[in-house]
C-alpha cells in the first residue's frame, strides 16, 4: 500500500521546483540555486544541526518557521553562508527577493545553503538568478532542483512514495544532498520533503523528529557534524484527506510512508558518501535496549578502520569488535556474533566474541559487492537498530585534501 | 635541568632489553618479540584501554601488577591476542616461560601484544624465541626492542630524559609503538617506560595516570580506541635517590621529567600516524575551563575533514570552526580566533568567528611543512590544552584497506 514512485520533490500535488546557475559557483555548467514552491501555503516543520557553529540560513529559517507554515524553499550550493559577518543579512535578503518575485510573505520562505564555510557571499547572484528560477518553476523540476543543491555529490538524490489516508491518495517527495561532513547528531544533512497530505504542523514536526532518530541520525559518512544540516518538510493538504490532527492510525500510516522515504534517502546519501565505492548497512539485533543497539551500529559504521577494511574487501572483523568495544554501550562481548552479508551470500566471522574459521575467498567475494551488510547479534535482548555509512577510500582523501581550491 | 638524552628504554640504570624474530610473523626479517628486564624487582604502574573488548594480555598484566611490582615486560607484535578463545592461557604461558628462563616470579612479568585482532595465536613461537630473547638482553637493546613491537609504524620510537632528585642523577627511558587504531580515551597505546628513580608504586601510578590525561589521552590518529592499549612504567630505584613517597617537590620534578618524555612520545606517535605526512598540534588557549580546552583540541585533531585539508595544504579553517562547533564544548563562536603556524610562519585565518582576508599562497607555504600548529584562541578564560594528531592521506586508506592480507 505504501510504495516507491517517481517524481521526486514534485511527486506531491501542488508542488513545483526549479534549479538554475546564478553565479555563486564559477563553473557555469553547474546549477547552484534551487527553488521548491507550493501553490498554497503549507504546514511546515524542520530539524537542524546540533553544531553550535550554525549557518546563517538556519537562524533565518528557524525564525520563519515559528508559525509552523511556509510556501517556498530556496537553497544555494557553492557557499555555506556560515562564519560570514553579514550572513544573516544575505539570507534575509535572498528570502525577501524571492518572496517579492513569488508574491508571497518573506516569512514563508525557508532559506538553506551548502558549500564552503567562511567564504564571503554576495547578494548579487541571488538577485540575478531569482527571476529565471521563478520563471522555470515546473512540476517536472525535481531533477533540476536536486542538481542545484549538489556539492561533492556524484549523483542527484530524489525519492518519492505514494500512500493512502482515509481512501485519499497521498504522496511524499524529496530531494537531498549530502556527501561529506555527515554525522547528523539529532539533526540531518540537507533534505527537503514535500507532501500533499493534510496534516497539522505540530504532528508534521513530531513525525519528522521521531523519524530522524531512526534514519538521518543513524547515518555517518565521516563523523563530521555539519554546520548547515537541515531537514524541512512542507505539507500543503492538496490530497484532500481528512486533516491528520491527532496520533491516530492515519498518523501511523503517514509516519510509515515517511520512513520508507527517509530510509531510501539514507541509503542514497550513504552510498554516495564522498569517495565511497560501497554502501554499508550495519544491522544490530538482540540488544538489551534501543540506545545500545543504536550506539553499537553507529560506532561500527563510523570507524575509519572498519570503513577502510570494507574498501579493501577485507573481512577484518576484529575491527568490528573493537568498534563495539569503544562504543560506550554495555555489551557482553562473549555473546557477540558477527556476519558479513551481500547479494553474494552471508558468512559468519565471529561467534560468542571469538573468531570462527571461514573461507577468506568467500568473504572477499561477499565484500566485493556494492552494498554490504554488517550483521551484529548481541544475544542480550529484543531491540535492534540500523546505521548507514560507506567505505573510506583514496577518493575521500582526494576530494577533501583539496576541496576549496 | 631536565633534558633529552639518548639510550631509549635502557637509558635508566639496571635495565636491559632485547628483540628477536620468534615466528609469530611470517616475515623472518621482522622482529616480533621484545623483552625489557630490570636487574632487580621494580615498582610498577600501568594504565589500560577503556575499550571493553580487551586483549587477553591486559587481563593477565592487570592481575600481575596488583602488588605494584614487576621485573620484566614481554611484548609480541603480529597478533593482538584479542578475541581468541585461549588468549588468557597463551598470555599466562608466555609469562611463565619467560619467568622460568629469567629465574623470576611469573607474577612479576608484564605481558603485552599488538597486531591483528581475532587471529589464533600459538604458544610455540614464544617457546622458540624466549631463550634467544633472554640471551641477547643488553643495555644497548632498546633499538631491538623498539623494532620488535612495531606494526604499521614506519619508525621505531625511543626516548629518554635525565633529571635530578635530591642531587642524584636519575633517568627515564621509553619505547612505544602506535600508528593506527589510536584514540586513547583515558588510557593509551603501547608505551613501556623505565626509570632508575626510586619512587613508590602508588606515586608512580599517580604520576602516570595524571600525566596521561594531558598527553596520551590527547592523541588521536583515527578515533579508533584500540583493544590492546597499555602504558606501563617500571621504577627500580637504582639511581639511589631518597625514595619519593609523598607529593613533595621531588615528586613534582619526577612528574615534569615524565611529561617531557611523554610529550616527546606523543609527537613521535602522531607524526608516525598511519600514512601520515604531517604532525599536527592543536593548541587551544583562553578556554573557560580545562575540559573545554581539551574537548575543542581533541575534536579538531580528530576531524577527518580537517586532517584531509592539512594533507592538501589547504587552509580550510571553516572545518576547524565546524569541529569546534560539534565538540560538545560550550564556546562563544563570535570570540574565536584561528591561526595556522609552522616553521614557515604564522597566519590568522579567522577573527571573532568570521573569516579575515589572508594570502592563500602564504597559507599554503606554512601548511606544506612537516609540523603544523593549529592555534585556537577562545577569549573566554585562562585554560589551555594541546592535542596531537596527523593528516589523513591516501596511504592511511592503503594501509588499512588491506592490513591483514
Amino acid at each position: 500500500m505504501i510504495k516507491i514512485i517517481p517524481g521526486g520533490i514534485c511527486a506531491a500535488k501542488g508542488f513545483k521546483a526549479s534549479g538554475v546557475h546564478c553565479g555563486i559557483r564559477k563553473n557555469k555548467e553547474k546549477k547552484d540555486l534551487a527553488l521548491i514552491y507550493s501553490e498554497i501555503p503549507a504546514a511546515a516543520a524542520a530539524i537542524y544541526t546540533t553544531n553550535i557553529v550554525k549557518g546563517a540560513p538556519l537562524t533565518v529559517t528557524r525564525k520563519h518557521l515559528e508559525n509552523g507554515k511556509a510556501q517556498a524553499i530556496i537553497c544555494n550550493s557553492g557557499n555555506a553562508n556560515t562564519c560570514n559577518e553579514n550572513g544573516i543579512e544575505i539570507a534575509e535578503s535572498a528570502a525577501a527577493f524571492l518572496a517579492e518575485g513569488l508574491g508571497i510573505e518573506k516569512e514563508d520562505v525557508v532559506v538553506a545553503s551548502t558549500g564552503v564555510i567562511g567564504q564571503p557571499l554576495d547578494i548579487a547572484p541571488f538577485k540575478d538568478g531569482i527571476p529565471s528560477l521563478i520563471s522555470s518553476l515546473s512540476d517536472k523540476g525535481s531533477r533540476s532542483a536536486a542538481e542545484a543543491i549538489m556539492t561533492t555529490d556524484t549523483v542527484k538524490k530524489e525519492a518519492a512514495v505514494a500512500f493512502e489516508v482515509g481512501g485519499k491518495a497521498c504522496r511524499l517527495g524529496a530531494i537531498a544532498k549530502g556527501s561529506g561532513m555527515i554525522c547528523p547528531n539529532m539533526a540531518t544533512m540537507l533534505v527537503f520533503i514535500t507532501t500533499d497530505c493534510d496534516i497539522s504542523s505540530v504532528l508534521l514536526q513530531k513525525a519528522l523528529s521521531e523519524d530522524a532518530k531512526k534514519t538521518f541520525n543513524m547515518l555517518s559518512i565521516d563523523g563530521d557534524t555539519s554546520t548547515n544540516d537541515m531537514a524541512v518538510i512542507l505539507a500543503n493538504g492538496k490530497a484532500g484527506n481528512k486533516k491528520i490532527e491527532k496520533e491516530d492510525e492515519n498518523f501511523d500510516i503517514f509516519a510509515k510512508a515517511l520512513n520508507l522515504l527517509t530510509v531510501n534517502l539514507c541509503r542514497m546519501l550513504a552510498g554516495d558518501g564522498e569517495g565511497a565505492t560501497k554502501l554499508i548497512e550495519c544491522k544490530v539485533s538482540g540488544a538489551a535496549d534501543e540506545k545500545t543497539a543504536k550506539s553499537v551500529a553507529k560506532s561500527v559504521i563510523s570507524s575509519d578502520l572498519v570503513k577502510a577494511a570494507m574498501f579493501g574487501n577485507d573481512a577484518n572483523w576484529g575491527r568490528v569488535l573493537c568498534a563495539i568495544g569503544y562504543s560506550g554501550a554495555k555489551t557482553d562481548v562473549s555473546k557477540i556474533d558477527v556476519f558479513f552479508s551481500s547479494a553474494k551470500g552471508k558468512i559468519q566471522v565471529c561467534e560468542n566474541g571469538s573468531g570462527v574459521p571461514f573461507s577468506e575467498e568467500q568473504a572477499k567475494k561477499i565484500l566485493s559487492e556494492r552494498e554490504i551488510e554488517i550483521l551484529i547479534e548481541l544475544h542480550s535482548g529484543e531491540c535492534d537498530a540500523t546505521a548507514w555509512g560507506c567505505d573510506l577510500t583514496y577518493d575521500y582523501v582526494k576530494i577533501n585534501g583539496d576541496y576549496r581550491t
